[in-house]
């Protein structure tokens, strides 16, 4: 690893870079225990300390470090820059330095720059209604809450993607660097063009410890960490010490040679034209745990151990050695020469920081929506299907998305503001019209035989559902738009990353200077029922179930019956801001039930009655309803099959393309009032319910509304192999079939009287399982069968 | 890389390896395409086709390459092996090696190795009826599913722990390794013990291609690729080429001397005592994707790129030349030279494989359950609480089982057969005791400061879920116990892994070969009403969501209120056989409401009726039910209120420590009959019902229920900070206040009666508000509250 030995610091920039780093731990110290005294103008009593101390000290100090000195070199160059701060939990760190700055009261101004400002900077700290202990959306200059851990560096390559002058400075934990999210993210270089992205420049802190363990990369020796970083195809450059004095000149030093090496690079791929995969560097800052932090308590080693985790002085309130101690450590960084009579930092302490947007805290790309430019759209109703009569028309949703797509990234390609990640899967769901007019980026070897790689384009591809995930929130939340395209079952594998972005949602909604960003997007597609080469193990249908557990403010959930639909509901999630709109639609070939105009109207309505495939005249005997493609097939399919062996019961068939319409309306902003939903389902009539997820979730989002003891939902329900696609349909009762059933025994008096028709049911249900037994299809019959032609 | 020049197989050693190979492969196309004819006995005809053709060849080639030559060495070594098959896509491969060795005829009696016999064997793959595609329970001699991807390294690392005399044969496929879950678990040889462990051989298979893309490892060169395998701290070993004949060469020398090298390391570490961390070797095995099938179809390349990762003959039934090209791929393998007349493999091609349970398809270790060992588990009892009097004695749950644990750990350290795993938290979630009697497994640097780290030991901890759940179901899989200790709202990190364990027990229940294994079982602690370190982003109780959607045969869910509860309930998981069991419980100090007799009968029952709370006499006004440990207190807190200002109120208190009693008997095989749930629950009576999580679960779970109209549930509606412990209950009204509220509101009359007590609620509400604001604590009569003594 290189190690730079130069000594670029003169010694006043020395001690005024040294006087901000001990301003910014002197505040974080405050925030973590004071709520009065703030410069300790008197003698620290136990008063002046919180009751309940809370918060992570060991990592701050480094962070603290970091942002010293990458203000050092935004204000020399005129960098823009943002700051990722993967261990979020070192939270007091930047908020003491965006109050240094100026950015923190610029948007709270009730937190200004003098000492009662200072003593509601202090209290407020994991305070009741104050700010949280971590970095959060509450965090100006924050695009990454860092509390979960694990997605610090996907974050940072996605900010930067299309941001040619930005560099993202990611801090990544060695804590967060054992994450699996983390350690892949790495090879997110391989995917960064130097031409037309930024630069992301990984500063692995190595403090050695986590909450009670060393670290895996503290502990492998310097030998096995050069080699992997090298392997994940990078330049390590270590700064380590503990005497600031060093350390100081050390990190100067190779931070002017890194961002050198960063303007070389971006200068060989701009100006030279050099398509080749560079060598980026990657910092390895190796200093103790809540350095400068007390060394010792109660006769335990703290700093540069675990024990600098969270509260070094937890009994600063009650013990008086412990207080003593907090003073004098408080004192160590003596805040006479850091702020002056008013509490405000000193001139000489903050004179040299960048100005403006160019401070971290007010760059604009963290926040957003400041920047975000609405998509150029074209008319989707331009790319539907054409439908004279319900069903004639058979196409496969997504294919035809894929159109409507390819002419979005070219619409934007001036923009550079669009974006479609997936794992492995753009061409297999069936979107790959956009590889017509756009490149999947590639910077590993491409050969001969490859096809739509390329040093730039708007597909990227790697088989980490985390990093995919992780580059779109960072794409997002720096303003940008995108698409993720998975496979419905693995989308679970990012659970936790949705919650993060949908709490992160919630809080920036709350907050007023925070500009909305573009939603984040999801086209689950390859979906339960149509794993046909895969089977059980890719069947889960829960990712919704996930997903509406968190903030009604921001889920939003979509099913389209059909590629019409499909195309609407896309366009509608394109042009949001600040939900997560998760959108599932199957791949294959499938009828099309609505014109392109009537889709845009049921989905507009969210719900309806399709009178053309219903019977009844304003009071149906029994209501068929669907949410999916494949449940909505069904449903028509059973439907047919009523009119014709029971054209006397009246059936009303209902669909619906926003889930969140079930819900009342005091429990979601799209929920229907329950007059509306009362007119379409009815009170008292039995309501037989396909739907695409597991059954219990129409329960859930039903169980206030008047006719909720007269539903009755399939679903899936955790049954499926590798079978037909109506088998899979027979495993889960849900078939056409079994629904006609289900309304027999449902409506009535219909069991006693027409027990031969539902007799006939059973009997069919068990002439499929015959027949694909022994030919391995499904039935001609359901095979081909179509909507009957008016 | 170490590239072997070695030669060490004889002609016929050569011949016969690959004839087993081509037969291997034959067996395998066989499976994807044909229903009859299997031999070819006949010119291939297009009714022989499928008519649906499913699976992937791409890997499969590969996959039986490594098979052959691994059984090659457990004959000559007498090595016991498992073969984790990462790309379990390659399931036809793995059908077909276990048939060629016998052993899936001795599970699948009718799959007999004969001409019906093979002809079954095709026809069922993929087929309704059948077997799944991918490498699944069903598939004999395996542990790991492998169609997520992601997961087989831990897996494989899981699996030799304690294991000292196994190998577990690790092939990653270079897709899979691009997940982050795979890109951490490389980090798992820092916690292997030479000694006491067995050893992990990976074999990373770079093919090339995923579905549709290159992969990133097979991409970045050789030069990087070995810094980054030796940065992971592996010896890395390359075996390349597209010459049969020659690879078979290379990789035998390479296996001669990889596993000289592992019986190397374990040698020094046995007998010499090294403790210091070997580096393993890794072999790197660079073969064309679907070797040896098509080099083109339709005049585009196939062998060699993405387009073999499925079927590269997709219309073998409907179109001639297809169906030739099929006919002469097979025929390439020379299926006359391979079985005889009978259809059975000819001696020679299998007259050389390892017998009895050391072939792959019959080792026990890979049917865990054939090797269970009960646990010893002290009584718990003997670590219960004290309690004289309801909630007189305040423990930390946690730390209360803890002491139980670590006696776990004691009476069963002989047989070495139980594991705790965990990110990072063992300490912190107060379970510490177990360190008393064994260490935190550490095999990097350990400095004088460390403490409870070891070069063996019961406790695993590394920051990556994804890498503690992997190497717990190895773990399990294979026979043994354990518990995995983790953040309540971090679990969702592994959701998707639970989904595929799920999914795995479920279809291995049905397989009557397979025996009982171990339950998985989570202890969620550091839950959601206490991230007072934390806030916002740790709080989320939807994993339970999450796991009630999977078959109902294999979840489990447990909320003991206290600590003697959870004792109980940990001994019930500890003993139990293919769950999963969710056992949340927190680690603060709070009172104990029963003796430790007495939560023994509660947690026997799952729920009941706590008579000294409750005020009715068989006919309750109001029922106050609870799920929970902070629920529990809370809602005690509310009928102390209720008792107090309402003392003519009859009041019914019920607690519920299993979930699943709550729903239907038809629903769940923990289910109440609906007499039972009447009797507890009333019909007709308000129940206001306080919950750990979030509330619409328990209207889920109830939604059938008589009394299911009256039914009122208080939960975690997404709402929370940094703040205080009453004041995360008050944001989700679910504070003892509101649920005086509730019952006033709820109990017919009482809202016009009692409006001066519904108002001094409100007040006290506002009363804690205002005082946090100015304390940042918890009112004193809140944070003292203790039920009132008898």
């Amino acid at each position: 690893m290189q190690v730079s030995s130069a000594t670029p610091l003169s010694t006043s920039e020395l001690d005024r870079i040294d006087a901000y780093w001990r301003a910014a731990n002197y505040l974080a110290v405050g925030q973590i225990y004071l709520m009065d005294n703030p410069l300790l103008r008197e003698p620290l009593r136990s008063e002046h300390v919180k009751p309940r101390l809370l918060g992570h000290w060991g990592t701050t100090p480094g962070l603290n470090f970091l942002y010293a000195h990458l203000n050092r070199i935004i204000a020399a160059r005129q960098q823009e820059m943002v700051y990722i701060t993967g261990p979020g939990h070192g939270g007091p760190g930047l908020v003491a330095n965006t109050w240094l700055e100026g950015s923190y009261s610029e948007v709270y101004p009730s937190i200004g720059q003098d000492e009662a400002g200072m003593r509601r900077l202090f209290t407020q700290f994991s305070f009741p209604g104050g700010v949280p202990s971590h970095v959060a959306p509450e965090t100006p200059g924050s695009i990454h809450e860092g509390g979960e851990l694990g997605y610090s560096l996907a974050h940072a390559y996605g900010a930067v993607f299309d941001n040619p002058h930005l560099v993202a400075a990611c801090v990544i934990g060695d804590g967060e660097a054992e994450t699996g999210p983390l350690a892949t993210a790495w090879h997110s270089n391989k995917f960064l063009d130097p031409a037309g992205d930024g630069a992301v420049l990984p500063i692995l802190h190595l403090n050695g410890y986590k909450i009670a363990n060393p670290t895996v990369l503290s502990r492998i020796g310097d030998e096995e960490l050069e080699a992997l970083l090298r392997g994940y195809g990078y330049e390590p450059y270590l700064v380590e010490g503990d005497d600031p004095a060093v350390v100081h000149q050390r990190l100067a030093a190779t931070f002017d040679e890194v961002f050198d090496a960063i303007a070389e690079i971006q200068r060989r791929a701009r100006i030279a034209g050099d398509t080749s995969r560079p060598r980026w560097p990657v910092i390895v800052f190796r200093t103790p745990k809540g350095w400068t932090g007390p060394a010792e308590v109660d006769g335990l080693p703290v700093e540069g151990t675990w024990r600098a985790h969270q509260v070094p002085l937890p009994a600063a309130r009650g013990d008086a050695a412990h207080l003593a101690q907090l003073e004098a450590w408080m004192r160590s960084y003596r805040p006479e020469e850091l702020f002056d009579d008013s509490g405000a930092p000193r001139p000489e302490i903050v004179d040299w920081l960048p100005a403006g947007d160019l401070r971290m805290g007010a760059n604009p790309h963290a926040n957003g929506g400041r920047l975000t430019r609405d998509l150029e759209l074209p008319d989707f109703t331009g790319y539907g299907v054409k439908v004279s009569a319900a069903g004639e028309t058979v196409a496969e949703p997504t294919r035809v998305l894929g159109a409507w797509l390819r002419d979005v990234v070219t619409a934007n390609a001036p923009y550079r503001n669009f974006r479609l990640v997936g794992p492995d899967e753009t061409e297999s769901n069936r979107l790959g019209a956009v590889l017509d007019v756009t490149d999947k980026v590639w910077r590993g070897r491409i050969d001969d035989v490859d096809v739509h790689l390329g040093p730039s384009g708007r597909v990227m591809e790697i088989l980490s559902e985390h990093t995919c995930q992780g580059w779109l929130e960072g794409y997002l939340l720096t303003g940008r738009h995108g698409l993720f395209s998975c496979y419905e079952a693995f989308t679970h594998i990012v659970d936790s990353m949705v919650n993060q972005h949908a709490k992160w949602l919630k809080v920036s909604r709350e907050l007023r200077w925070r500009m909305p960003i573009p939603s984040l997007n999801y086209l689950l597609t390859s979906h339960v029922w149509r794993q046909d080469h895969n089977g059980f193990s890719h069947q889960d249908p829960g990712f919704i179930d996930h997903v509406v557990n968190k903030s009604a403010d921001v889920i939003r959930v979509y099913l389209p019956p059909d590629a019409n639909t499909l195309l609407s509901v896309a366009d509608h999630c394109l042009r949001s801001r600040n939900y997560i709109n998760v959108v599932v639609a199957g791949k294959q070939p499938q009828p099309t039930w609505l014109d392109v105009e009537a889709a845009a109207l049921h989905c507009a309505r969210g719900l309806g009655i399709w009178e053309w495939a219903s019977t009844d005249t304003g009071d149906p005997d029994v209501v068929l309803a669907a949410a999916g493609d494949v449940p909505t097939m069904e449903v028509l399919a059973a439907a047919d099959l009523l009119h014709q062996h029971l054209p006397e019961l009246k059936v009303r068939v209902v669909n619906v393309v926003d889930l969140m319409r079930l819900q009342p309306d005091t429990e979601h902003p799209h929920g229907l009032p329950d007059a509306e939903f009362d007119a379409i389902f009815t009170t008292d009539r039995p309501i037989v319910f396909a739907y695409h997820g597991y059954p219990w979730l129409i329960h859930r989002l039903t169980y206030r509304r008047a006719g909720h003891d007269h539903l009755h939902v399939r679903g899936y329900k955790e049954e499926g192999t590798t079978t037909t696609p109506f088998d899979m349909l027979v495993r889960n009762d849900m078939d056409r079939f079994h629904l006609v059933m289900d309304v027999i025994d449902r409506v009535p008096g219909l069991a006693r009287r027409r027990a031969t028709l539902r007799q006939r049911m059973v009997d069919k249900r068990a002439e499929h399982r015959e027949y694909i037994c022994r030919t391995g299809e499904d039935l001609p019959e359901i095979r081909d069968w179509r909507w009957p032609a008016p």
